[in-house]
């Protein structure tokens, strides 16, 4: 049996350049070809999947945007308005919006599928968020998704007013710290409204209580739609070999539930982008996750992840197109360490 | 007169997105509408120039690698073989080479330029690097390359055994600092090497002393070629309104004195990459600058440069294509700071 990752990192230690001088990008091409058993990596076709729902604790107040907003730019996504279309298209990736729950119900829109498990979440303050048979359909939602698309590579993306409140809930019981430590403005939010979001969060925390300490239990009692699909399409991505981009705070909670669920879909993962959302430190922590990018986003909708596309589709490039130092006839190093 | 920075701010600001939450890449649309006066901005056609020249002190021992490299890596350019022109056609753009002064002189090479200004520059710990008709000559040499391009924006990088010497003795003399605060290992040199290194450097400061302190003298005692080509095209590219994408350490060395001696140059620069060089922080924070990327390159050639690219053809997307809140009837924030 060939060990791939052994052989990737020869191949790429014979390439023109000194040794480990591409950084993170080399690190990067041993991981992919490691991953698809491969010395000619390719993540080309790449394909957008966004998820978007509603989440019932909005209503209490706990972002900077009305609730209608989640409806108003899924219908913004079919028009081709929204950052992630923009992005999605320097890419050249085609952008799948699905509807796992939108408060209201849309109506047919070109490019987005329905498939919803209710029309937003119950609001976690008051009652779980969701059914185990919701939780079990959001997760069949977003494992359809990724097992309709041919792509090598799935960049996945969240839209939903309140899910940084359903995220950093997620992540404050499973990593048994109080969601202060955690809490950020989400989409904009002031202080003294990221006070107010936390105190909301701890109370929903407070009535479904941190015991028993189950990833199913709290996706149910704290989760969205939109981030119960995200996991069904790591694992499926994960079983079929197909590498996920993930984005940011939100989809990274995601990373790390699905990781819990079933542990080997960590390999399948690469992280794109360090959101300034506090909450995202301490769960790239968790996953001993070092994204690639780092430049301030605080979008979601995959923003994060579609512009890490090129990184790599260069990650592959070098392993696959470098010249050797033998075949370029270039001297090597004479005192490198 | 149209204040298109103003213009462009506020545009950005109503794209249905919250406040500020593309982060890097809205101040970069900004800066780039800006330099462009225009609120649709475009990066294309890019163009990658690869300035090459060997330094006399690379016999003393500087480099990991033997001086023959810097002709042997020309070589692999002209057949496409090394990191610079994999990543050049990942972002589909023109590669030129320009032998600025190699050592041996090269045999014609597709799609290297010979524009030699001499065989190597001298040893600078014996004598000044170059003549002030040789540095003239070289400056006349970037600055035609970036002219012959009809690009919007410009990758500039270089190749020369020896180079991270002659940029560390550069930032050395007008950061008025010492040397082993600021030397690496360059390509690969392990701490022995360095120290070494940083010894030679500071001997070839001693001989030509620190002052008089003043960009031209220092560029002709330290500079070599290939850094002083890279100003050249710097200062074409700014007078012509055309973007330079800004590589590494010696990149950023050479963007340094190019703002020295002609100080509007800087609007027209963006800072790609973060080196892993410990000379390159001290070299930004005295321009100011703020790399997009830190992964940990120390290549060279260009090649953070080009990694770069992406990220601005996103920037100048988002500006252009994006819909405004009004466009698509999405609500704004509520209590967004």
């Amino acid at each position: 049996m060939t060990n791939w990752r052994a052989a990737a990192q020869h191949a790429i230690e014979n390439k023109t350049k000194p040794l480990g001088a591409l950084g993170r990008l080399e690190a990067l091409a041993v991981d992919i070809a490691a991953f698809q058993q491969t010395l000619e990596p390719f993540v080309d076709p790449v394909c957008v999947i966004v998820f978007a729902a509603d989440h019932g604790i909005a209503t209490a107040g706990v972002s900077a945007y009305p609730q209608a907003v989640t409806a108003e730019m899924v219908r913004n996504f079919a028009r081709g308005g929204a950052a992630i279309n923009v992005l999605a298209r320097q890419i050249d990736a085609p952008l799948e919006v699905v509807d796992v729950g939108v408060l209201g119900g849309l109506e047919p829109l070109p490019n987005v599928v329905s498939a919803r498990c209710g029309f937003g979440t119950e609001n976690m303050i008051e009652r779980p968020a969701m059914s185990a048979v919701q939780l079990e359909l959001a997760l069949a939602v977003g494992r359809d998704a990724a097992l309709r698309s041919e792509a090598r590579l799935l960049v996945l993306g969240e839209m939903g007013i309140g899910n940084t409140s359903a995220a950093t809930a997620l992540a404050a019981v499973w990593l048994e710290m109080p969601v202060a430590a955690l809490v950020g403005p989400g989409t904009g939010l002031a202080a003294e409204g990221v006070a107010r979001k936390a105190a909301l969060i701890e109370r929903a925390i407070e009535r479904a209580g941190r015991a028993p300490r189950e990833p199913l239990r709290f996706l149910a009692e704290f989760g969205g739609f939109e981030i119960a699909a995200l996991i069904g399409a790591m694992h499926a991505a994960s079983e079929r070999g197909v590498l996920v981009l993930v984005d940011g705070f939100i989809a990274s909670v995601a990373a790390l539930y699905a990781c819990l669920l079933q542990p080997s879909c960590r390999d399948a993962l690469v992280f794109a982008h360090r959101s300034a959302e506090p909450g995202h430190r301490r769960v790239l922590q968790e996953l001993n996750a070092h994204p690639l990018l780092d430049l301030g986003l605080r979008l979601g909708e995959g923003s994060g992840a579609a512009l890490a596309v090129p990184l790599l589709r260069a990650a592959c490039a070098i392993l696959r197109d470098m010249a050797s130092f033998e075949a370029a006839q270039v001297s090597r190093a004479s005192d490198a360490t």
